[in-house]
């Protein structure tokens, strides 16, 4: 058997069952099955990209969670799941993309088999990869079963993290440091995007001494001009232009751990709307980590953040950040709480956001970020340590 | 307004729209939403990273499909799409992973303004990001319409490439021939393997001359040894081995067209095993490749392959490949046909797919495939151009 390598302890994997378990008692459910790969990661270390088809894992009240999956992944799972090989259980390929059978039935099967099949059933009805189709061949499989909506029930346990989780987190920050220096000293009028974005992956992937990096659950971003005025538009082969501000979305990411950074730099002398937008979203990001206390409240970031935005002119309708933690594509958000004014969420030391209020006017764009950490007491950390600053090349 | 760039021309997405209505007639689909990015992009020239919210387009019979999204991502539609900027529609950002509101209550209230709340809508239920609760909302929304399971049919329209497409993945296929030659020449017993992935993406996304590369829908994958077993574990920081065996799973990328092309390297003298099925598996790859001539099954590459390596001890559980094109992560295939004994689908000139025999046994793999295109008459030509062998250096 392989060596596993399991990024953390089993006294940590069992703080973190028992959390799920506790929750999954507060909401009544008996058997909770999570196929959002990065709770599935969380919860039990499995790691592989095999998200791609239906996998999950089955966690019960007294016994060690099942991990189940396509039959050519659990080599996978032998090799990165704390649990017992005996845990692991699949289903035969034939079942893959077909239009003949669905793997939910086997997965019903191995629940009715275990004599769960009327009991109350949690699954995440908001995820990516747990499909329509998915929960609709459960319920119809298994209809003496009472469905509960368990969306982020494993997403919430996580938004405080462990010592050990920061130490990972702090890793992915240097090496978003060190993504942001490559990006500041070799971006220039003439230089490829595509170019840049090679070796923006290059410094990410060979990370930082031992600390090889991980990929991380987005692409890098940086969309330059009027074009930045949308924030999800990937590279293409175009050269840099001078007099043209770029914003750099991009997240270190160690072991699955992310610490995302944004910084614009400028080619060139920036108009004066840039400089006040910088000024103020400067402030702006000041004030929300001085709020950005325990006991406070996630509204109170987004509040102490748009004072001196609302001043400078800018209104922001997007949300102004989300927690960071283990990720996988598509997205390096929790999907739990949102930094803006509704969002309610009283702020505990341990938990760590991407603090993230992006100006996307309509015809340009800054973004100016920090990955941040709740303190036991006082303002929040920032995990990066860079200049907050629209970085200018003249 | 920006230059939009489009991948395609518009007779092109012409094509595909009559293409998809035809299919539309024949489901008695009045409104097809597709929320799959490779559907979206291959039918309207959307491109974005924004897949990680709910975002889709609404195809009728009789007008231009709309493009519907979150408010911040408009502005990359204005970019990409082909239809006019009046057909882009979206919802607020407070919509966004809320628990108190759902995204699929706007388009559910767009679909009956419409006057089609009565309608047969199609959806696809076996798709990423089409989540169980998006279709519990929608079904909830619009009791009086009538949902279709339109799983793939937009897939189905894509299986069959034009003049373009092939060009943009005879581009990938460039990329990936670079990647694997910088692949052999640099791996060497003690280099790290993120050190590796991290000039695999360098070459990827630098492309060649001026064909910059775009994001693989999947990361490379190389385990090593008896990780091999083990076909969807990424990489870490641990250095290759001499007398060990590493497959390479990669695919160049082009405008979002794949040409996935697998290699394994054997550092040191290999050992007779891996010998005995290299053969075996190059000989599979060329019957199959002999077998897949136009009026051919699906299933008849999968029977030539199978014949050399049951002769040789090798039985293979897993499906032998799938058809490729535009894609999105988390994956390259697209999801329809795959080559395996259960599949009759009729090959035909222009159809795409990855010939991927993967050989994982319990304590060791071996990769060796093509990208494969099915021409006028004659065996299908491989798109990538490099010896279908073990490399081995010693």
């Amino acid at each position: 058997m392989a060596n596993k390598n399991l990024p953390f302890s089993q006294q940590e994997y069992e703080r973190r069952l028992e959390k799920v378990r506790r929750s999954m008692e507060n909401f009544e459910i008996d058997v909770l099955f999570i196929e959002d790969p990065s709770n599935m990661g969380w919860l039990t270390g499995y790691d592989g990209w095999s998200f791609y088809v239906h996998q999950g894992v089955l966690v019960f009240m007294d016994e060690d969670p099942i991990w189940w999956g396509r039959f050519q992944d659990t080599n996978g799972a032998l090799r990165t799941i704390w649990m017992d090989d005996s845990r692991i259980t699949y289903y035969p390929d034939h079942y893959v993309q077909s239009t003949l059978c669905h793997p939910m039935e086997m997965l019903a099967a191995m629940i009715r088999d275990r004599g769960l099949g009327n009991k109350r059933i949690g699954v995440e009805l908001e995820n990516y990869y747990f499909s329509a189709k998915a929960y609709l061949t459960l319920t119809h499989e298994l209809p003496d079963a009472v469905f509960v909506d368990a969306t982020s029930l494993v997403n919430w346990q996580r938004l405080v993290k462990s010592d050990d989780e920061i130490a990972y987190m702090r890793k992915a920050a240097r090496i978003s440091e060190k993504i942001i220096d490559g990006i500041v000293e070799r971006v220039e009028p003439g230089v490829r995007k595509s170019d840049i974005v090679g070796q923006i992956y290059a410094d990410a992937i060979s990370g930082i001494d031992d600390d090889w990096g991980d990929y991380p659950a987005i692409v890098p971003m940086l969309p330059s001009g009027s074009d930045a005025a949308a924030p999800h538009l990937t590279w293409d082969g175009r050269i840099f232009d001078a007099d043209t501000p770029t914003f750099f979305e991009i997240s270190g990411c160690f072991r699955r751990y992310h610490a995302p950074l944004c910084r614009t730099v400028h080619l060139g002398k920036p108009p004066q709307y840039l400089l006040d937008a910088e000024k103020a979203l400067v402030e702006g990001l000041e004030a929300g980590l001085e709020a950005a206390v325990p006991g406070a409240r996630a509204k109170d970031i987004a509040r102490a953040l748009a004072i001196p935005l609302e001043r400078a002119g800018i209104y922001r309708a997007s949300r102004a950040g989300y927690p960071i933690g283990i990720s996988y594509p598509p997205d390096w958000g929790e999907r739990t709480v949102s930094i803006r004014l509704e969002d309610r969420t009283i702020l505990q030391p341990g938990m760590t956001f991407h603090f993230m209020p992006g100006i996307w006017e309509d015809d340009w764009g800054l973004e100016i970020t920090e990955s941040i950490l709740i303190k036991d007491k006082g303002p929040a950390e920032t995990l990066c340590n860079r200049p907050r600053k629209l970085y200018v090349k003249d």
